[in-house]
């Protein structure tokens, strides 16, 4: 049987999920691809654990001091890297593979576009992919709350940083929209390219005039191709209640891909975190276990 | 560069669409896989066309008569058939290839399961397959129009048939419901197994009873997944009209999937058929390009 280890970078919540989702499916990866997957290394940025005949998932609990760094990871044999560390859209660091998996946590997009729709030429797409600005913009029209409140009720339920405004001014949106057509789609996009508006906007004025007619707000990332020429800009449209996109709460995220066959494709997604993340890095695993060759499916150097 | 001959058995509305997005993206399948695709031959159930070198697509208006039967399928040199007569779920014929390719018309299914949710647990599936008993649940609820008169409208706009208990009676969705089970999920289902409802039961006095309670009645293929044992069955559930299923509007189609890591994916179409069908007949076609090998996608005797 053949062995793939694999090392995790970045032990945060992200991290550990994938970690033990990955030990949890050792005996799938047996059966369905006959491979024998070991966890030989995870580091974070202060500490880590490494095992070349594979760590159990008792251990994971207990990393010792120390053991991070590019350094170890190199030195840890794996055939696989997973970068599960935090990600920094000004820096780029720790770069694309950790953006690109995170994209994909419980919503198919580049998937839909690779696999589902092959073959189609695409007009356009609008996606609901911050799951943060979702809830802050669902809260306010639903509750009535005001920006800072239902900011404070993000971070209290711990999914808003401190600061916010990666996600709130729209660059978490951006940066998806960028590599899904830049990655799944084969546009030259650059963040320059792109008009680029957050929630600074959307006053409680304003939230009122929306519901008085009968229009739910999204801030949404959009995409169109006329004549091979890609646009894309994010910002708050809004959608009569009767389209799904309105209809998508809370920290969940979407998308509608048009195409010239297949008409609209909504794909909806609401998986829990960290577990849908993990659930979408190892989906990657798989298809590298399909394909039987051991790659990097990182390119970026590791967060430290 | 390598050469592919593919056949479409069937010249109704699916297979003359077929033909012609076939013959739209030749230059496609050159440039992305390096094949170069012929249509040597097309026939329906009382005339067809042939031709070694390949049909253009301005002769597939003038099929002449004889040209049909499985041994003109047979004799026409074709690496690929790709089966588009109709279906009928009582016999059986033409078989399983033409209704997963209607399955996946224009709605991810299968492929949802077997690329975006790759590695999860499937809990269950609800899904609404049926377009025809979507459009007419839907003109009954939101227009208000009793049974006989919303089907009417539907064979008016030719997308029921004029016997239309393969839809109506769930059968339709039932039959698609089995296919996702056995072939996408690895069930061993028999339709005996599953409890059918249609569209019998709903008379104008529940419509009434839905609407006064703020409820959406959809004809559903539901399935579950307890312990490794599958359950599935049809019949009509009912969705607040916050619910994304809720607002699947007229002929379009949706499925809600829930696994253990991903929570919900929903995924909605509304493709305009034929096309749509079209294009997933050769989605399927560009997974067998891709693959570099030749081979038959249709397991099924031709209709004739």
């Amino acid at each position: 049987m053949r062995v793939f280890n694999i090392t995790i970078a970045g032990f945060g919540g992200v991290g550990r999920a994938t970690a033990k989702l990955l030990l949890s499916r050792r005996e799938r990866y047996r059966k369905v691809y006959g491979a024998d997957v070991r966890l030989v290394a995870v580091c974070g940025s202060r500490s880590g654990l490494s095992d070349p005949g594979g760590l159990e998932a008792e251990r994971l609990d207990t990393p010792a001091a120390g053991l991070s760094a590019p350094d170890f990871v190199a030195a840890s044999g794996a055939d696989i890297l997973i970068e599960a560390g935090p990600s920094d859209f000004r820096t780029g660091r720790p770069g694309l593979a950790y953006i690109r998996s995170a994209l994909a946590a419980a919503l198919p997009t580049i998937d839909l576009v690779d696999y589902s729709l092959k073959g189609c030429e695409l007009l356009e797409i609008e996606g609901i992919l911050n799951a943060t600005t979702n809830f802050l913009l669902d809260a306010m029209t639903t509750k009535g709350l005001g920006f800072d409140a239902a900011l404070q009720e993000a971070q209290k339920g711990g999914f808003a940083e401190a600061d916010p405004r990666n996600d709130t001014e729209g660059w978490d949106t951006a940066c998806k929209l960028l590599i899904l057509a830049n990655f799944g789609l084969g546009a030259d996009l650059t963040m320059d390219e792109l008009a680029v508006e957050g929630l600074q906007s959307v006053t409680g004025d304003r939230i009122e005039a929306w519901r008085a007619e009968g229009v739910v707000p999204k801030l949404v990332g959009s995409l169109t191709c006329i004549d091979g020429k890609f646009r894309a800009a994010v910002g708050i449209r809004t959608y009569p209640l009767s389209d799904p996109l309105a209809n998508v709460r809370g920290k969940d995220k979407a998308i509608r891909i048009t195409t010239d066959a297949m008409g609209d494709t909504i794909a909806i997604g609401s998986g829990k975190e960290p577990l849908a993340t993990a659930a979408a890095a190892l989906k990657d695993l798989e298809y590298i276990l399909s394909a039987r060759v051991a790659v990097p499916v990182s390119i970026s150097e590791p967060s430290s």
